[in-house]
């Protein structure tokens, strides 16, 4: 017999996300109800400051200074954790609630990479849920498409633009023509970036999803430390416009595959297709390419974050549970996730060069040994007219390891006609 | 308690999608059992020949000339129905299983789109399930994300490419420079046509899987009777190199949208921005395009037919069930779903129009006049050099309503310098 009781929700944290939870709870009620078999109801509520104005009135809830304490109360069946942080109090209170049987819908990648395995393994010992599709990929159901719709598949790779405020700053940058110290600025006047940027623009908030979608695809134990991560702050204008003269665009590109080597898992700038769908990815918006063996490419595309975005996938999995949903974390029991063998960059790939050469006779020539010596093979090669004594010279290789690559540019250092540092970016032509 | 028993599977029909799922199911029985918690295993097989080859070894299932009989079985859990057809045995079997308490998965729409609402409610009545993620648009998850990853969502509209067909003649034609027929009988020859074609360029294919999207999206009764429909048949080359020309492509479009007047539900050639993701969409593939008053609009794009894509949505519903999923077939009750008043083209859209000009002085005048008298006017108009006679002349109206159109096209028909009949295509500016 289904369960026609309320879902008693309390929720932890009243940001941007946690109000917007509040309003579809509201708002959508009987509709919620009807889809749902039985209605969903806030019982209580937490956050920093009871009294800061919010837009929704939370006076109608219970309150709790301590979301912990929130987590064991006897009347509610879910908690709803969007504090954010890998530890600390959101850390405490999701324990909590599965320590007291309760069911956990989060939005936090974080404490989920971080965290995942422990608490799956907790939630399963418990026999409670742990939900996180608001942790990937803002409104997009991906967590849903890749754990259920798609699990008839064995998943071959799974490739990602999830850092939406990433996505924001390069794509501007092509389109105004700024550098990108004047576009980070730009985003953190319009909020866009966390409080420590590096989680954004290091790549660590999008390492973090990619992990999460990694165990999933892969049925392996969350590996965050095993994601290699390059951030954007190195991409400059003129990569950007490189890029675009020769087809590409520059994107914060995550890959997930299952290699005859390991699990690799990277989340780096990389040269695309402008064509693809991924190239044309505009602004915040966020897009998630999943291979499987049976279903082929599925791409699906969404808002990355904000507000009704993000509610609307955490109200997905409210939805799930109050129809009795019952499903392990990461798609299988914890205890049946493998450690899997991090295996760095084992996909060869093409890569983009780009390097200042001192303009005199045999430059080239140089350049084109010091490839050679590291088994790196030109593809196309560009040398701009000469900036005073000094001319940019873009290569494209062929396909090579990125160990080929990092000897090449240790060559290339050494070469004396090349100048700086040589900027290498991988090449996915997806 | 989960169910830790085998999950026991009857499928009737062997055909393409019916020999995919036995191959997913034997290749990955491992895999299956670790997503699932319990195994899931194929008992009995139903088809019209025993002994056609088909690629799989099919004696280790027990066999059942039946399909009915098969349904009714006491050690099956669930029938996976393959065979097709709005009624016959594909029906009976259906309902045969669902009075006997079993699960069905089906990837019937044209069964769903006509009984949808009387088995939904026999189904609930039974207490089994009654899933058909592999009815619309392939490999996509898409019955599920709408029917749960978006359930916190007030849908908006439901926007779709899901006949591969059309869109691979419509793609092709435009690639090829050759018109419909030549095309016609390339898809005819590469088996990508149903038994009747009609069902793919008459758009009734697509039109049944509209309508089961529109049911979830907007909490209805299924109604295809409702849906507007109109194929593909008469789109000619020079109305594709037109669009193309002004920046459009032209695809078979669904839309489904809940308006003040009532539901509107249309699959009808359109002009879509080439640039668009829509617009991109090539050959075979499917896209759905969903749009919620939270999550603003999500897409998702894959492989909309064949063996592995359609086999891989099956099995993503026969693991649901084996996770022990309870949902309503069309996301609430059926008892909850209301009557939509059907609502035909309330949506107003702007028109490109293509007519055929006697070469007379005042021709275009009195186009320009008949257009006016309906209302209609007139955003971009070219002249193309005359051939013989007549002059091939294109318009693109404002916005205007479809009753609009109807009556300009009258009228242009009443003018002697208009030759042979207009055509008229909607652009949607998705």
């Amino acid at each position: 017999m289904p369960d026609t009781n309320p879902l008693r929700l309390g929720i932890a944290g009243l940001g941007t996300v946690g109000v917007g939870v509040v309003k579809i709870v509201r708002k959508h009620a009987k509709l919620l109800e009807a889809r749902a078999g039985r209605p969903i109801e806030i019982i209580a509520v937490s956050a920093r400051s009871r009294d800061k104005d919010r837009g929704v009135d939370i006076a109608r809830y219970d309150w709790e200074d301590d979301p912990v304490a929130m987590a064991r109360r006897d009347d509610i069946d879910v908690l709803v954790e969007l504090m954010g942080g890998s530890d600390g109090p959101a850390k405490a209170a999701v324990e909590a609630a599965i320590a007291s049987g309760k069911h956990v819908v989060t939005a936090n990648k974080a404490l989920l990479a971080h965290h995942g395995q422990d608490l799956a393994a907790a939630a399963e010992k418990a026999g409670t849920v742990l939900r996180f599709e608001a942790a990937v990929a803002g409104g997009i159901p991906v967590i849903k498409a890749l754990t259920e719709g798609l699990a008839g598949n064995e998943i071959t790779k799974v490739m990602g633009v999830m850092n939406g405020t990433c996505n924001y700053i390069l794509t501007r940058m092509e389109a105004t023509h700024q550098g990108y110290n004047a576009l980070f600025e730009e985003a953190h006047k319009l909020g866009f970036l966390e409080a420590d940027p590096q989680l954004d623009v290091g790549g660590i908030d999008a390492g973090h999803k990619l992990s999460l979608l990694a165990s999933i695809a892969f049925g392996t134990q969350v590996n965050f430390d095993a994601v290699e991560l390059e951030g954007i702050e190195q991409i400059s204008l003129r990569d950007i416009e490189e890029a675009a003269e020769m087809g590409y665009r520059i994107k914060l590109l995550g890959v997930a595959q299952m290699t005859g080597r390991g699990l690799e898992q990277r989340m780096s700038p990389c040269l695309v297709p402008a064509a693809s769908p991924l190239g044309q990815l505009e602004g915040g918006t966020n897009m998630v390419v999943i291979e499987g063996d049976s279903v082929g490419q599925i791409v699906m595309r969404g808002a990355g974050a904000g507000e009704g975005p993000t509610a609307s996938a955490v109200m997905g999995d409210v939805v799930d549970l109050a129809r009795g949903l019952d499903i392990s974390t990461f798609g299988m029991p914890a205890s049946r996730l493998v450690p899997a063998k991090p295996a760095t960059a084992a996909v060869p790939a093409a890569y983009y060069l780009r390097m200042e050469l001192e303009d005199k006779p045999g430059a080239l020539a140089k350049v084109a040994a010091a490839l050679g010596e590291a088994g790196v093979s030109i593809d196309r090669m560009r040398q701009h007219g000469h900036q005073n004594t000094v001319a940019p010279v873009i290569v494209v290789t062929h396909r090579c390891s990125r160990a080929q690559i990092d000897a090449a540019m240790e060559g290339l250092a050494k070469t004396p006609v090349v100048k700086g540092e040589t900027v290498a970016i991988r090449i996915e032509e997806v």
